[in-house]
């Protein structure tokens, strides 16, 4: 998956480019960063996906202009990228953060099929909880209707990953100031229960299984 | 700031066009999307930045691809987004994010008057930890000489902002299915000592602070 699009310039030896890195990072994002551009002018617009296989999926209305303009094989460059920490140095100069990141480049294709749509709108809420999809009402045909999906390929895509302590210039080491991580994580609170939710309803197992797992990963 | 470029299209009811509510997110944020497109093809890099009153910042290598083609002038879209909640509703179709974005579009021009050029290292150090700045060494010529700076007014931004319980169509309200929002935050964890760290060099008050205050914060 390293083409000259994808080739990691800043840095090098952080870049991979193995699809198990580039799935791993993606499976653990919640959005993506969708990035295109018409007439010259770029937009970097945040939205949900899901990924099967080899394929990330985004959806949304068909007014959208981004799945609009997507749809019709203009390129896309999709990131998703993971915090991981802030990296105070003795200089100023190198600080950084850790992070997870990839960046995908290719064109999107519209799903029409309807099995396919519905795999693909299965992925996405899997994506958001696992085992939410069958504690919900599934689409109906009006709502599949009115949903665009658009799939891309995750042919040429780059990770790329800062992990570790601050590097300081070897002068600065004997400076008199601390150095070291803030580790960074998304935290899931509490679930807030809809204030209209019916009576006598619990919250599921599988959002309480989430939660737990979530705080316990270090994703 | 509400023009052609940054009408919020989808849901007009979340958009907002105040600077304080811009400002608010952009300060929350620890990182940006950056997206600028070189022959139609578009790139979205993420990066840290930094604020200084209607300006943003971003920084790196003389040698990065992304500075060199933005101080062309050419279009530039930088979105910063932050998630706060997975919004489960009882139908799949209305699951949801709550989150508060900022998209930003301009054209970059570098900053090289020296004194500026450190304000703009100082509003970058300052955002990840405030307080960092004085107990840091600050850059040197070289170091200055080193790193290109390109400045971004905030004129042309919008903001984008979900919060609230999921809303599920009418009908569904009936549903046996749990409802609710499981809330999302950047949780920082125990700061890690540099290894190579001189003994007998504490954790900061201004790093203590930071993660005092990030830990009760709602950001």
């Amino acid at each position: 998956m390293k083409t000259g699009r994808t080739q990691v310039k800043r840095v090098p030896k952080r870049g991979h480019y193995d699809s198990e890195t580039v799935y791993s990072i993606l499976d653990a994002g919640l959005i993506c960063h969708v990035g295109f551009a018409i007439e010259e002018q770029p937009f970097v617009i945040p939205t949900a996906y899901g990924r099967l296989d080899n394929r990330l999926f985004i959806h949304g209305s068909p007014a959208s202009r981004m799945l609009k303009s997507l749809q019709q094989g203009i390129d896309v460059c999709v990131t998703v990228t993971l915090l991981d920490g802030l990296v105070l140095a003795r200089s100023a100069m190198h600080h950084s953060m850790n992070y997870r990141s990839v960046v995908l480049f290719g064109t999107a294709e519209r799903v029409s099929d309807r099995e396919e749509k519905l795999k693909a709108l299965y992925a996405f809420t899997e994506h958001v909880v696992p085992g939410r999809w069958a504690e919900t009402r599934e689409p109906n045909e009006q709502e599949l209707t009115a949903t665009t999906v658009l799939a891309l390929p995750i042919d040429e895509a780059s990770a790329k990953i800062r992990t570790g302590p601050p590097v300081d210039d070897a002068a600065d080491y004997d400076l008199p100031h601390w150095a070291g991580v803030i580790p960074l994580r998304m935290q899931l609170g509490e679930p807030i229960v809809d204030p209209k939710l019916t009576e006598g309803i619990g919250i599921p197992e599988h959002v309480k299984t989430y939660v737990d797992k979530r705080r316990k990963s270090v994703a």
